[in-house]
């Protein structure tokens, strides 16, 4: 795909993680599960720390901590690119599971692939394992809000 | 839809919560979320008891714990429909999300789209609130690892 | 799912089909492969016309074929309860295979999920054979464009 | 994503695109509008040359034309990849519009997320115009049949 260089960041990783862990407190309860690693120009990295809590029958990474994992990447990225208004939600989210992931940091590669007025594309390549193969990969698409005037009272 | 009189489940709702909770402690950990409500030939019915632990910034029942329930219905439509091996896994599930969903029971309808010897297709209608609408709706793919001979050590 | 009882459809199959032969010649060029069959409250019938130009290597109906029907299923839901506006979009749609189909007529039951300001979404289960089985089963989303006022030139 | 240079492509474009002329004259009849450019360890090039015959109402490139790029373009990655079985078929493909696409030359980037024995996931970006951005992006899935033993009549 070509590069979305003209796609800027507002928020860096540790901003948007700050903002999750005020707006969105069930993410992470009392574990740092679910953390942004990294923002850049167009996408960003994010991370699942996943332990026994994560497992599913078969002692893989269940599906609904990737879901999590790819519906948390896009978060980030509407957050970082579209401005830090927390009330974004998913549309859509399509995920094909493809290989075993064990415990142990996985991360999802998030790109935007389209930022419009109202709506942000993007996919994530989800990977695991010594040698980071993928485990999952995502396509979601988040609704964004229209702007609140600064004078409104919130 | 035509009906899929032919498919008959070889296990109750009761059956295969019993068999989720030995399975997959995970799922419920200390409090009974998600369950199996009722399994009739073709599909079932599956329940999330949601409260403030679901939720996601704007106060809805958040995108993975309504994600979490469509894989269970698949997961309860293989288990009571292809035998009790907890080994399936669901390849690729596909949800939207249409309207917010407060706390209270959201229920998911599932429906067996092809039961085939590998793979397993189903949609799921999740409808909640008083005049239970329609809050997502989703569709995927569980495969079915080959029967064990029954002489096979396990 | 809940009926949609309070959804009204604005125009008949016959002159949805009237209309998509004026806007949409490439649709049909010089047969009549796609059409609406009914369209009622919450949703519509479209019908493929399947014959050997629609075989894919196997002598089944394509994939293409079957997606251009569950896309048409949705072109004639959003035309038929939103307005005659054929600028209406897909913006995205996920299709399951689950069955081969023969030539002949092969039938698209359509219902609408949601029916928003600027967004609808279907699904559509497909059917064909003389036991009507489901071969393929879609859901979708539809962009509807703002109204136009009617004092604009077009 | 990791390269997966352990893919070795068993035939080149050339020879896909006659394998596809044989055993599917519907894809392009009279005409060249789908072709394979390229074939790499890993994925592949398809190439849609869009005419008027593709438009829909909006005058831009229907969803169906794009739908059939995305799916020759797992088709090229089945065939190269896993070898000239033509009888491979897609169990679903997940696709999202996201610019309106004008005539003329229309690429997809295809990449093989898994190849399994009886499973194939690939995703394309699909891009147009002449700055190449990104018009569509799709995930699907091919089966695999099991392959014919060399003595087998067919």
């Amino acid at each position: 795909m070509p590069e979305q260089m003209h796609l800027k960041p507002v928020m860096n990783a540790n901003e948007v993680n700050d903002l999750l862990k005020g707006a969105y407190p069930q993410l992470n309860d009392q574990y740092d599960f679910y953390q942004a690693i990294e923002v850049f120009p167009g996408g960003c990295t994010v991370r699942l720390n996943a332990d026994e809590r994560h497992l599913r029958p078969g002692g893989t990474v269940s599906g609904p901590s990737l879901f999590t994992l790819a519906d948390i990447g896009g978060y980030v990225c509407v957050l970082s690119h579209a401005g830090p208004d927390a009330l974004s939600v998913t549309t859509s989210l399509n995920i094909n599971f493809m290989r075993k992931a064990e415990t142990g940091p996985i991360d999802g590669h998030c790109r935007i692939l389209k930022l419009g007025k109202s709506l942000m594309v993007f996919d994530i390549d989800i990977v695991a394992g010594p040698d980071r193969q993928t485990v999952a990969h995502a396509t979601g698409t988040y609704s964004i809000p229209p702007k609140r005037s600064s004078n409104e009272v919130k």
